[in-house]
């Protein structure tokens, strides 16, 4: 797979997307959002890999957009896709296809995360930074508003009240503030953070049932809008009369009785319940 | 009330409910779950009870689905109840159990809570922790879903990132581990877990109308997933033309007024007022 | 514009909306309701006002509702607007007016701010405290129940673990808790309380396009109910398409380049995007 924007690696397991515009601080275009969606797509195909991680090229992260087209940027739609009439927005394509993934994803923010370059990681699941990331909803800054989806995604992994106050000031911000507001898990020393990121993807590929997880991340991400918790019920009972006597269960129960590491035999991409859930208003099935 | 698998006693205006299998580490059962659901009822009908502590017997609090049952014990799936078809979840039936208690519920978790364990104390109100309690989401380490509609409450109560790094690795963790992820409220010397569960218990027996907090605890809930703040506005504007004026109102505020402790005259078995919400998918009334 | 319980200035920018009883630890009456929300009607319909800080006068911020009427206060009704036949309840008209405003509110909290003296912060963007200051959800005390919507808004902000902590005690509880609990953003010392406030009103007038800034406090908070990221996504492109080719986000991006201060020329009172959203159920338009 030939990427020019982005640099996709599987070892060991894990898929690493690299953002790889270094000498423009891995600025957002329209080709990496491509690049990025054809990037998830071979990660969720590939039973190979159980996880991906998400990090920059040199000091950056990601900068946000490219503002190389000067003070009409955002007035640039790539034609394409629309919703209701109008075109997508671009961040949004790129987060609403890292919030169906297959596969866990942790962000390694390796430096500064601003505009797009942080609201694209809102729909990973984990976040870790390194000391020298930081981070700006800077937006209202640009006279434009919080995209990707992130007015969804933000106020409910950081609270609405620190929501508010990084996208109506635009402020950009330290690790250590995003570590206090809930928007990092954990910050580490710069050297430390890609090992720690994949420490963390091999503590799940060590351990879980692929087909397993899979539905778990969409059960939780889905179940974060459900209508209330008798409608994540219903998908609950449904998974679990489909997974309970399924070969991974018999073999995940089987191996921790025997006090062994299990070796489950079902995969992603053949073996996935039908009940795996999605958002009902996603364009997309399973 | 004779009970096999768990106990329950009344005392001092709280009930306990004791999951009581302690050779097994207290695991759930399917006459575990009958019996659960069977005290959350008792609870709700008994006017002496202004809330409940859920605690387990010897040194676990519950170490997740029997697994006496061996590989197939997710296959086995009790008879009974359906929802779209298929048999509901058991740890589901306890968990909407108690979210619609009209008592609060205070999980003293004195010991390992794993799976089922853990998943069951979600729609509890508080969980204090003793200093040797651990959790796992192990769901994934045995080929299935995290289920009892934890991925509605787990996501809402943590955060998603903590929510999906603890379900996507199947991870066991301590005590201090979930005080920081904020999955328990306080940890405790074990030795001074129930005194402050019952501390806490006794805090709302003494100070407040028990129809007042049955209201309350059901509108909180229910706010948690109303599609939006008029829908609760219009709950509010209800509760209040019902509340606003009754006994119980005349005499907190007339008591407040006086500087003396109030005695509440209305009993939640007779004068629940008829504005009570549950959500709109529940098959259950007030 | 002459008020009688609150005072409304407006300075360098920013409204300053002071509840003005203080002989009465400014509690909350039919009147200070009307003058609230017309308060805020004033601010956003003000170009020149781009944050809002919300304080009290004297040594409270609001001790609730006035208790002057006795036992029988809950029990009156203002006549007015009702909602499903029932008169809208008091404290949630000024929250869902709070909620809509189209410009930042601060809650500066400088004394006690109990009952609808707390409730009535939920819809504010951010919550800062004095050391001084201390908070009750007390209306199970009372008979009553959580008003003002807050039973949407609370469990969204501290999470309803400790939503329900304090809604089933009735505890009235210090500064240090509040932050603790995620209530409040940060805690001063008296002194420094609305110097805070005022400098974080500052950072959003400096930096940001106040159009860009009414159309993401609309985004986020309708966000937080929307039925899922793909709703947001929509309204996410519609204001992308609005806002993107705009003069604000000309000069955004421009000034951005140039490295200076920008200049936004847009003003809310005439350029607000028609995709601004709002709360489907509302009755009120942009």
């Amino acid at each position: 797979m030939a990427f020019s924007e982005i640099e996709y690696v599987v070892a060991d397991r894990v898929a690493t997307i690299t953002l790889n515009r270094p000498a423009r601080l891995n600025a957002f275009t329209f080709a990496m959002r491509g690049e990025l969606i054809e990037a998830f797509d071979l990660a969720d195909a590939d039973d190979e890999v159980r996880a991906v991680v998400v990090t920059g090229a040199g000091r950056a992260f990601c900068a946000g957009a490219d503002l190389g087209g000067g003070g009409g940027t955002f007035g640039q739609r790539e034609p394409g896709e629309t919703v209701d009439g109008v075109p997508r927005d671009g961040g949004g394509t790129v987060a609403l296809r890292i919030a169906r993934s297959l596969k866990p994803v942790i962000g390694a923010i390796n430096g500064p995360a601003v505009g797009v370059g942080v609201t694209m990681t809102l729909p990973m699941d984990v976040r870790l930074a390194a000391e020298s990331a930081r981070f700006g909803f800077v937006f209202a800054r640009r006279g434009i508003v919080t995209e990707a989806a992130s007015s969804w995604f933000l106020p409910r992994i950081v609270g609405i009240a620190q929501a508010m106050e990084w996208a109506a000031t635009g402020r950009v911000f330290p690790a250590s503030e995003a570590l206090a507001g809930r928007l990092v898990s954990r910050v580490h020393p710069d050297g430390e953070l890609l090992p720690a990121a994949y420490a963390l993807a091999r503590e799940v590929a060590d351990n879980t049932s692929a087909v397993a997880v899979a539905a778990v991340r969409r059960l939780m991400w889905s179940g974060l809008s459900a209508a209330s918790p008798w409608e994540t019920h219903a998908a609950d009972s449904r998974l679990m009369s489909e997974l309970g006597g399924a070969p991974d269960s018999v073999e995940g129960v089987t191996a921790f009785l025997d006090k062994r590491q299990a070796e489950f035999p079902m995969k992603v991409s053949t073996d996935l319940p039908p009940g795996v859930p999605s958002w009902p208003d996603s364009p997309y099935g399973v």
